[in-house]
């Protein structure tokens, strides 16, 4: 059905895209900036275009990505994560143009994309939500009065907003009135509506988000919950499928709702109901993401699903070739976002030459990189190098797994995450599988590690022997 | 209970068991040659000693292994596959010395060694051998005679043999009379004894070998089987499990045939039995590997279980934390050896020095290899470099990620086996799964590959990369 897939995306994710229509026999296109020429993603795809030389606007562009699949013949655009990926725009210009879009309708991902919307949804269908407003905010004085009602503290939030931008917590009723003014007046600037709306706020909850997959005959099922409580300024760090925190009742329940938030918005293609779980062990939906996420691979572990597969297969009106029931899982699967930051500088982006990279190897490691040895990290874009992935059967190999992993994997001549990943896993809370979204904030002693970590004596090692050689 | 291991052996499996050592918190202690002083197996190891300056005589002295255990604090042995893996001597000087040999008793590796008390042990204990003689042939006459009552083609074997020397197949009477001499000769010339024996020639069977554990409280379990038909002149090239070539009945009767087989020899940690199974569908015992195999990954990938770490566990005592029904498989595993030969050239060995490596990744795939950019490749040794194993759900799914992994691995400077691997996977017997031991041989077209493979053209591009950095 699907032949030849435009990939509008780059780096891990992209590379990752192009594994699947290698495996499907689709051909894969990849498109590419000035910047990133050299990207692992334009060598390993069948044909590759150049999207110009703005290194940011190129891969934001919709009428160049829509020009280019029309060009290059493809009848379908996968968007990856990021970028145009929640773009609603990107899917009616190719539904338009007469090519397929991998991810829901376009009136989807805008309804989805509208928080007030999406909680109103929610509510429809019976998932529950953040006690909140129902809609946007009148007046300061409305505010305060159903502050007192949810009690405190709570959030206000820009109704358009996204991305941490236009949210303040409010402890105190001085909080709120401070406040309002300053979120409606940073709606307007940053997204051009003076929209605003009010949630309890949910005080270092567990972040718990389910996989779900709906396909185009009205099918949705459930892949299990991902456990993405370990973020840094609402930055995810790591992930494991399924939660080590959840028991099977509550596994059960979160599928359930998961199930019924997509349902009732007639959800298609892959997307990802994010809750929160807060400390009396209750649900409250927080926002779908209509795409496919940075850590898909933890459920591909525990399922054995391949998630871009189906995707495809969904986006090419295939049904769904399995059932609720037909889903099982197996063991622990945990990534590591390997990114050129620097966590002893404030998490300090680290780009530069690699100049040698190992992947990890051996039994339950996956990784899904776009780097090699002598790439040169181009600045422009997000820091991300690699995702390294482990299954386990329990949750204790698990952890001694990522542990080795961690050690096996060598990236040289830039910082990065590698050695503070290395200091969660070592830390009791984590270890026994109790930590929630303050976890990070909590434990300013991650960033307490000698500079030199054990292998760079490897690194040390390995480069004399390849100047010796060189010198032969 | 094991505290620190010696990791008598070099290479993938060297590193494989360091692996386990790791994830278990046990110290690792690697030996190497002179050849060998910048193997990854050193590298990796927590502790490195000098075996001497003899390639092959250091990793074959049983003398020095046990030694190097004992003065550098070893308590347990591991002999990995290859070398004194199935030596009973360094089994029995490890005990003497009160250092756990990880690999059953002495005394079971001799008797498994002896091919013709193997072959009684199974008889006694019901598991079929294929029709031979009971005991070492005495004479031609007796040798003709019983050749007339079994059937012809015959195989004469050395008794005490291995390797692939010392057997003849014999198609008539004139043919055993011309054999019988020469293997009498070859045995006493290259095993120094003259017992040889004979057996019904099975004529291209499919090699299926069952993967078992065996504690030392009695337990013994099988872990599902392995299909090992692709074969080149008896030298395994790639391994399945479970085999696409069994129904479930054939799957559970081999299975339980590897576990009476085990326990009629009392035998305990890790081996293998392996079958040929004829064009009738009947199972013969061919004999029992007393150790851990090349192709132990894809059991561990169908099973999800560490099979060197169950070694480990077994030699510390413990008893088996799962019974047989606790063993699940789930989807299909593929192993592809990646060797530094020339399939086009007869599979001439092609040693030298790795130019570039890349390691493939994704889902779905597994790599244990010894190798790094850089890394010569010392010409006294076996030429395996790499094992690439894959994982899907179904058949047809393994084979198209197996097809793409191999186009993502990338081996360059030497001549591999990837190639004829990528032709394997083309070829419609192969996709059918229908091949016996005879297909290699039955395929010789395999090798009509073009020299230049796709992937080169991207060793190509990246070594301008790379080029144009230095030259910055």
């Amino acid at each position: 059905m699907i032949r030849k897939i435009l990939i509008a995306n780059r780096g891990e994710i992209a590379v990752r895209i192009i594994r699947a229509c290698a495996e499907l026999g689709i051909v894969s296109v990849a498109v590419h900036t000035d910047a990133d020429r050299h990207g692992l993603h334009v060598k390993k795809a069948d044909e590759a275009y150049y999207l110009g030389p703005d290194s940011q606007a190129g891969y934001l562009s919709v009428h160049r990505m829509v020009n280019i699949a029309r060009a290059s013949g493809c009848d379908a655009v996968h968007p990856g994560y990021g970028f145009l990926s929640e773009n609603p725009d990107l899917a009616r210009r190719c539904e338009r143009a007469g090519i397929r879009f991998i991810g829901p309708r376009a009136e989807v991902i805008e309804r989805m994309g509208d928080k007030l919307a999406a909680r109103a949804a929610m509510i429809a269908a019976g998932v529950p939500v953040v006690p909140g407003s129902e809609g946007n905010l009148n007046s300061v004085e409305e505010a305060l009065e159903l502050a007192t009602q949810i009690g405190y503290p709570v959030m206000l939030k820009a109704t358009t907003g996204g991305g941490g931008r236009g949210i303040r917590r409010c402890d105190t009723p001085a909080d709120l009135r401070r406040n309002y003014t300053r979120v409606l007046s940073e709606a307007t600037k940053a997204f051009g509506s003076a929209e605003i709306f009010m949630e309890k706020a949910v005080v270092n909850p567990r972040h718990i988000e389910v996989q779900i997959l709906g396909d185009n005959h009205g099918n949705v099922v459930h892949l299990f919950e991902r456990d993405c409580s370990i973020q840094r300024r609402h930055q995810k760090l790591l992930e494991i499928a399924p939660s080590p925190q959840l028991d099977e009742a509550q596994r059960a329940h979160i599928g359930t709702l998961a199930v019924r938030a997509a349902q009732a918005v007639d959800y298609t293609n892959a997307g990802t109901v994010e809750f929160l779980l807060d400390n009396s062990g209750e649900f409250y939906f927080m926002e779908m993401n209509t795409r496919l996420q940075v850590e898909h691979p933890v459920t591909e572990m525990i399922t054995g699903i391949d998630l871009v597969q189906q995707q495809i297969h969904i986006a090419s009106g295939a049904p769904l070739a399995f059932a609720q029931q037909d889903i099982t899982r197996r063991g622990y699967a945990m990534e590591f976002r390997i990114n050129a930051e620097d966590p002893q500088n404030d998490f300090l982006p680290s780009f530069g030459r690699i100049t040698r990279y190992f992947a990890a190897g051996g039994p339950g490691v996956r990784t899904d990189a776009a780097i090699y040895t002598g790439y040169t990290i181009p600045p422009h874009y997000d820091s991300m190098l690699a995702k390294l992935v482990v299954w386990a059967l329990d949750w204790d190999a698990l952890v001694r797994r990522g542990q080795r992993a961690l050690q096996d994997i060598g990236v040289y001549g830039v910082k990065t995450t590698i050695p503070y990943h290395q200091q969660i896993l070592q830390t009791p809370q984590f270890l026994a599988a109790d930590f929630d979204t303050g976890f990070v904030e909590a434990h300013p002693e991650l960033t307490d590690y000698p500079v030199t970590r054990s292998s760079s004596e490897l690194a040390t090692v390995i480069a004399a022997v390849i100047a010796a050689h060189r010198g032969l």
